[in-house]
């Protein structure tokens, strides 16, 4: 029986050891996309208590405690930070499986150094000793303490940046901050409020839009911004992958009428967006940025709760909406159009994976390395079953040894311990197949390869 | 190598052993769904030789004799039992990984206490236990052996339920039979005889029925009369998930044009059946019902076959319709009508896991635990493999703790034995992930657990 | 740790090695699906080095040399022999986890005696001491070296198959080479070329055709042939699988419109591929042929490099149209027309493994042992883990014993070490469930059915 939690957690054999210790461990991390507040890096916010820190705003945790039909005063309400915890504590010791299981102790243990067990019967101890060492801690701490060294947020493209650029220009920072362009907003004709945003749009640029053709210059505008700003790359969430082929006329016309107070037909809909994502795919590409794609989510299903507690509240849950023939019409179009920018595929359903390794891998060349990524396990699949089952799918489909590896997605400043813990998994997963004699052991060689998963090729592929 | 089948089949580690042992194997057996008939226990039958309490209308084991090209006579047919059951022990000896052949050897051990291998060198042996056996052997000495506490039965709402009321009268009755309200022959307009159920229907309830508004009425007659008769829950077919948000007028048309000899369009049918649900979800809700939903099922693919044996004969299927959108519209639009009955989901298509246990995770909430299910391991799926993968695919999107477990879904009084296997199961999946170092070993913790999986959540969510 | 690439590769307990070696290793190899050149065992070939035979023309290595983003020149192209070498070695180092890995290094062992290590440092060793070996070389060497016993290649209907009459003549010839029956081109009725392609039948079998009844008169021609050269099988490219119910009148209509250079509607086109399907499936069945049906790629999804290399070059990917009703409503149709021939199913998106295996079991009988089959794992899911899962799957829902077992699918002389990574894995699949207490352990039991599963199945399958 292995010990919980200790150095050598979910490491399976000396060579899995050997790989993370030697090789993985002392990495930095490169964060190439999450949810974080760049003004809580440049205030160098602090916390008042656990609750604050760790459970105000994560919907993860929200929904097993949901599960556990606790009262909602006690979840995302006014309810007593402690008996939040206290709550929180009674779902964890019967969420056995749930990587929040393997998430909380690690935060606790790498951020507060406790190693008590989860469950009702310990929450004052955790309560104490956390809120103790909370006192010393700020964003930054937490950032140096776990040694990251880039992190890019995401940031819908109205934004101003300012705090990316009060970071940036802090000469002590030692984390650089990047922003991501984010234009979902912009994508999405057919959401309650899109004329508004064009309106805003027009504002921040000064650029008078009136068809698609001044869409795309105030759109330009913010692309320089970002790319002034130090920005790599873009992220897009597409929870349906709606892709049609059609010349940029017929985007015009479905722009136009968006304007006389009209809901688009779903036809008409997915010409703009095919534009739209056809000019924005040309523009990363010229700026050497990536394009991120997030696919598959099916969002807000629970409307009672999120007309109370708004998006990003726990009531997301995964799609099963047709990939394949979407993504690769979409992808080739851009190598019609002048070339793909190097772009990373995430999908929520764990059926697509194929579908998006052996789709992306008809794109690869033009001499960058795994030009098309089959990018991480994301959100509901983020967990040690879901990562391995990546891992094995892009693996088998690809080339491992071009992986950008892994990612927070997270809003929260404790969850960088998930590079740890992909790390960890990424080890295992090697030595496995040495152990079970599928690949010969050769420290060096494959050591290289973890030690550029879990950092370099990600620098790379972003940087480079 | 461990020995096949001995006390500790399936339990890799002690750690299994332990929370098997201690924990689980002694805890009653709460079948929450079945297709037994109740009079088989009113009536206290019992049974002539082995092919008609182990062969007869399974068809499961049907299956596996036609894949090894068995004459149909030896099958379903007429042919002589010994026959039968020599052809069933060939195909079980080819049928290495198949549930059959743990399911097999476990009901010949556990009811018989037939110890030899299943291959037809043994035939001779088999045939003469058993038989010797079963002369002493009845359907309630059968569940009582095995330590049934509860059975909920399924039953078309028409049904007089006079056996559940002979076994409920019956002072001597150790096993709790409930029935389950299955209203899909209503359910299903453009099926053949919809309107001849309808008038069955009319005559049950002397209610006569000229629009939606008295379906209702009828329809409530009969919800009343099974809640009278101790039910404590429903249980729907749907094999494809169509659903549409419509008010009931339009219900309404489609169901008044039904009567003029019509065949509905499938846009029609949908608005019906969707109407119709959402009435039966809020009459659950307020008598405290359990709404079972089944999902995915292909029928009767083979028609010559169908006309021959009718359904239910081994010719069903997993079918690959969308199921997210339409699942999550219904349990939201339930959730708008007044709030949603306590719920359980099956899917037959694997690739439905995820679907299931992240939308059913969005409805999770007031004061009741788990109280949406990702249900247990379904016919096709209801093997180890599938067993595993649903525990894992629960555990990593939601709370495992509050899961209500295994039921049989089973026509046979043999069938019991897959509630002993679940449980091994789900002590050796909690047991390894103690032995890896995925959870730290607190016996009494993970024993608790596994005691309310195995019965105590079912009969809480249940009867509670 | 075990050693790589030892005898007991793969093997990972006592029970695997004794099944392997005492019952697997030595059966003769039968091939019934491949993509080989019957004229290159027709003139014994050799070649000149080992980019050649090892490189060219192999899609599934491009794709990793692309991945690693090398110049198109030392992939497809004309660049040095040695220098694509090289990038497929650096390739290779990167591309832990992929069946190439495996694959490569088993050929190099297998046919040249080379247990370097496929890595850039070691190019020079490798190139030399293949290419020596290469001098004693031919293709008939090849598949003697490897016991190959039965290949069925994969021929356009229209082929002549001299050189299959060449080999067959042959007496001296100890491998049996027969041609597959492959009408992809006569059923894609909207692809560019179909109208000559029917004037090319025309010239072939002498028949005019006005009508789809002349067609159909044509067709038998070549089935007729096919048959006296042979042939036991029949293969289609189900890409997207379409089907409709309709009759032959409707689909003579169709067949005739586009003859007026029209592209057929997608409606149109699927009844006249509908119709000469259930017609194809008729006359396969009479002639006692098997039916393989490959069901789920997404063809040529990268435009600008289909227009350089044209199709078959590494830009094929997995699709993720629905499969179920189509699959269930021909096999159905079949069994209405008179029955169903023999028939293997092939997916390539692993989320239809359940599709193909439940409702393929639906169809099992009339005394033929696993009528349809859940063919081998496929292309994109050709490797370790994804034989295991459809081992499970098939096992799970159907009866391993009476499994054809595995083919190439290969363009390649050197691929036939697939068979023996096959049955390693197998064997091992197996005897982990002997190890674990799933199995009893019968040497003899267990051993009779991997013989089978190796060789003897597919060849009853086939020629039965």
């Amino acid at each position: 029986m292995k010990s919980f939690l200790d150095e050598n957690f979910l490491l399976k054999s000396k060579q899995a050891e050997q790989l993370y210790h030697d090789y993985a461990k002392d990495r930095p991390i490169y964060d190439y996309h999450n949810h974080l507040e760049a003004n809580d890096i440049a205030i160098d916010r602090s916390y008042g208590d656990l609750s604050e820190v760790w459970l105000q705003g994560d919907h993860y945790k929200w929904r097993i405690m949901r599960a556990m039909g606790h009262d909602e005063r006690f979840i995302s309400g006014s309810g007593d930070p402690k008996e939040k915890l206290r709550g929180y504590t009674e779902a964890v010791s019967q969420a056995v499986g749930n990587p929040l299981y393997h998430w909380s102790h690690m935060e606790l243990k790498g951020y507060f150094g406790i190693e008590e067990r989860i469950c009702p019967e310990n929450v004052d101890k955790i309560w104490e000793q956390a809120n103790s060492y909370l006192k010393s801690l700020s964003t930054i701490k937490m950032l140096t303490l776990i040694n990251v060294h880039t992190l890019c947020t995401t940031n819908d493209i109205l934004e101003n940046l300012d705090s990316h650029k009060k970071v940036m220009d802090a000469q002590a920072s030692v984390v650089t901050v990047r922003p991501s362009f984010r234009p979902d907003k912009v994508v999405r004709i057919n959401k309650h409020g899109f004329v508004d945003y064009i309106h805003r749009l027009v504002d921040a640029t000064q650029i008078v839009i009136r068809d698609f053709g001044d869409l795309k210059k105030a759109i330009k505008e913010r692309l320089n911004f970002f790319d002034d700003m130090g920005c790599l790359c873009a992220d897009h969430g597409l929870d349906v992958f709606n892709f049609v082929l059609c010349d940029e006329a017929e985007a015009n016309v479905a722009f136009k009428r968006v304007f006389q107070e009209e809901i688009l037909s779903a036809g008409d809909a997915a010409k703009y967006q095919s534009a739209l994502l056809r000019y924005l795919a040309q523009e990363y590409r010229s700026r050497g940025w990536v394009m991120q794609l997030h696919i598959g989510a099916l969002r807000d299903n629970n409307q009672p709760m999120y007309r109370r507690l708004g998006p990003d509240s726990g009531f997301d849950a995964v799609n099963d909406a047709p990939v394949a023939q979407p993504l690769s019409q979409f992808l080739n179009a851009a190598m019609e159009d002048g070339g793909l920018p190097k772009t990373i595929l995430y999908c929520l359903n764990p059926k697509d994976n194929y579908i998006l390794s052996t789709i992306g891998g008809c794109f690869w060349g033009d001499g960058i390395k795994g030009r098309v990524q089959f990018g991480p396990a994301w959100w509901f699949v983020d967990h040690l079953e879901g990562m391995e089952k990546q891992l094995t799918d892009l693996a088998t489909t690809g080339v491992l040894g071009t992986f950008v590896g892994m990612l927070t997605d997270s809003r929260s400043f404790l969850s960088f311990v998930r590079h740890e813990y992909f790390r960890r998994i990424l080890c295992n997963f090697i030595a496995e197949k040495v152990v079970n004699g599928e690949l010969p052991w050769d420290e060096k060689w494959l050591g290289d390869m973890v030690k550029r998963i879990s950092f370099d090729n990600a620098r790379t592929f972003f940087e480079g």
